[in-house]
């Protein structure tokens, strides 16, 4: 089956892709911007030449159609997503979409046609960076796109429904975009692990089990500022020495249980002079887990600990969750195919949790998901040195590949 | 003696003063400002109903003369700053000034001329808001103003120099504002405590000992950034985790002195996103001492402690000096005779170093040097909160008037 790949062109597409940006010398394209329009014709042109119909649907992802061995069959769904963090990698999410065309081409050369059709998404918004809300593009096509968000503004005040009509498209028709169970078999997302486990391991490929549940939380402390040279040590309630104790009771509470991670990410001491005791200190807390029970508990376990903490040092404690969502499983029949598909090709299966989100969770909501990872140099992602290798592409494509060329869909799935 | 000092005076003046202010609601006086005009123009008027001659000297401070019982003898000089840091207290300063006049007008009431001239002085800058440069009314006083400074600009790009000049000043002749060692017996200031210390011993005074010395240190800890979902704890260089720990070891290794104090003022981590493990954090370390041996050593175990964390860490220090300056101590003859006042007063003599620092450490490179402070509301300042009550003010006053009068100078500052 080799050589019906070609990971080079592969590579090539992600860098044309890595031009259409707002930055020079940096990658960054949002929703709706002039370089989504520019990502969107790129794609569609190499759908069109992998035997795929390409159009743009009512929230402005590029949709490409390989229809099955008779026309209107429900579809096997694959794809990603095409935006981009600021300053961003080049394969986060783009991979996706263009290992799927790739794979698509290889079947029409081959003149392959299977008893279900294939559709690739090229998701318009998944990191939300303009409009602050994310998974735009895939919850439209899951039908769960919340209107409410029409009236959020980006940085320029510019609203996005006024965003969608600028880019052709129409703020009450995102509803169209929406796409109904019984067309859809499921989700199958090809994506960077944008953490270090399989570069450490030595695999190309790995099958995520569940894309992690998270927790955010804005904790304030607030103690008594005062001057740095006049308070006794003995007298001083310090919200920053307190604010480190959490720190590193987060840090102890989350090394616990194996794929429980958390992180202060963001941290501030106010008023923040070089010769003020810090009279409040706010920084961020991040939970997350592929068990949504072992995330509640260590969520419990770090209130109890920051409630500790402050009550001994006399600082007051406001802890307030920003956001929370549960753990998106993956489909153990998916999972099956996958690890078959992984195992024809000669690796080793090895399953991971998924500590980032992705177009899968919302697409969860419409059908059942599975991912299939591949590594990434250092586990480096969000990141201009963002970077997989050619090898580990050619086996990600090749296993989806096998997936899908033997892709048994689930009677249930049919009802 | 009493019924000599008028309190209520005093705190009329210093509320006074808190109107020249460049802002509406809150007091921010700086260096050269139309409102330091105001103010010298306010305490002038002051000096001259007390008795004493007022001249603006050639840095800007108001200086007043009260002869002795001959004309041009030595002087006894006292005073302290009428600049302010942005959003003041408004004791911090002038309550110094406006005390000295005070004790001054007595004398003047009395008909009272001393064996001795007495200089009052209302420094022009003694925060270093505006050219981020301190002590430069006092330091022009000492003879230790450094012309260099004279290009300093202000956040309007507005020079020293040329700000001197808009005053009606000659830049080129600060040096004149120099005062002959010989004319000068000491200077003693009486200041807030700007500490808890005297308020929780219900004391109305106390001695300062020393000025502490202090350094100052700008602390970078280099780890590894990565995605907070999808890097597990084990295999993190989570810069911020590292950087707690130092916070702590700071607070810990400080808690072992009296006197010592040691403050991580400001801190942040990079890139210090919510979801993202800091990469790099940053931080401020204030370590303060009356003993400079014993800052020095505290010092040093810091930079030991913090070695020892990021290398079982596996991340990189670096921590740069900013500044460090020594200890200033009082004159033993000055503190012994301000003691003798305290008693006469029927006060408890409290002796306590000073953590702020104070024109005081300027003169100290002119003459013997003494402070005695009284204390402030919760010992805060800085702060608009920042409080005095008028007994205390009174006590304040009565002391240094019964040291004045009763001042011998010490023969060996003659020659």
């Amino acid at each position: 089956m080799s050589g019906e790949i070609d990971a080079r062109r592969v590579l090539e597409r992600i860098n044309a892709l890595a031009g259409c940006s707002a930055e020079d010398g940096a990658l960054t394209r949002v929703f709706l911007s002039p370089q989504h329009r520019a990502a969107n014709k790129l794609v569609g042109g190499w759908m069109h030449d992998a035997g795929l119909e390409p159009r743009i649907d009512a929230i402005g992802n590029v949709v490409g159609r390989y229809e099955g061995n008779q026309p209107g069959l429900p579809c096997l769904m694959l794809g990603s997503h095409l935006d981009t963090v600021r300053n961003a990698g080049k394969f986060d999410g783009m991979l996706g979409v263009v290992a799927a065309i790739e794979c698509v081409a290889a079947l029409h050369r081959a003149g392959v046609r299977l008893p279900f059709a294939l559709d690739v998404v090229g998701f318009a918004d998944e990191e939300g960076v303009r409009f602050q809300s994310t998974l735009l593009g895939s919850r439209a096509v899951a039908g769960t796109f919340d209107a409410s968000v029409l009236t959020a503004v980006d940085a320029e005040g510019i609203s996005m429904a006024d965003a969608l009509r600028a880019f052709g498209l129409d703020p009450a028709r995102v509803g169209d975009a929406g796409r109904r169970r019984a067309d859809v078999l499921a989700y199958v997302e090809l994506h960077i692990e944008q953490g270090p486990i399989l570069e450490r391991e030595g695999l190309p490929v790995g099958i995520v089990t569940a894309i992690n549940g998270a927790a955010r939380f804005a904790v304030e402390i607030i103690g008594e500022a005062g001057h740095a040279g006049t308070v006794p040590m003995a007298g001083r309630r310090d919200a920053l020495t307190a604010a480190a104790e959490a720190v590193l009771a987060v840090e102890r509470l989350c090394t616990v249980q194996p794929d429980l991670v958390g992180t202060v990410g963001r941290i501030s001491a106010m008023p923040g002079a070089l010769n003020v005791i810090p009279g409040a200190a706010h920084f961020s807390i991040d939970v997350r887990s592929p068990d949504d029970t072992r995330r509640e508990a260590a969520e419990r376990a770090i209130e109890n600990a920051l409630d500790g903490i402050c009550a001994r040092r006399g600082v007051r404690l406001r802890m307030s969750r920003l956001h929370a969502s549960g753990a998106t499983p993956c489909a153990g029949w998916l999972m099956e195919q996958l690890a078959t598909a992984i195992a024809a090709r000669g690796f080793r299966v090895r399953k991971l949790a998924s500590g980032a989100g992705h177009d899968a969770t919302a697409m969860r909501d419409l059908t059942d998901v599975a991912m299939l990872f591949i590594p990434c140099a250092g586990g480096i992602s969000h990141n201009p040195r963002e970077s997989a290798n050619v090898e580990d592409i050619a086996a990600g494509c090749e296993v989806l590949l096998q997936f899908i060329r033997n892709f048994k869909p689930r009677l249930a799935q049919k009802t």
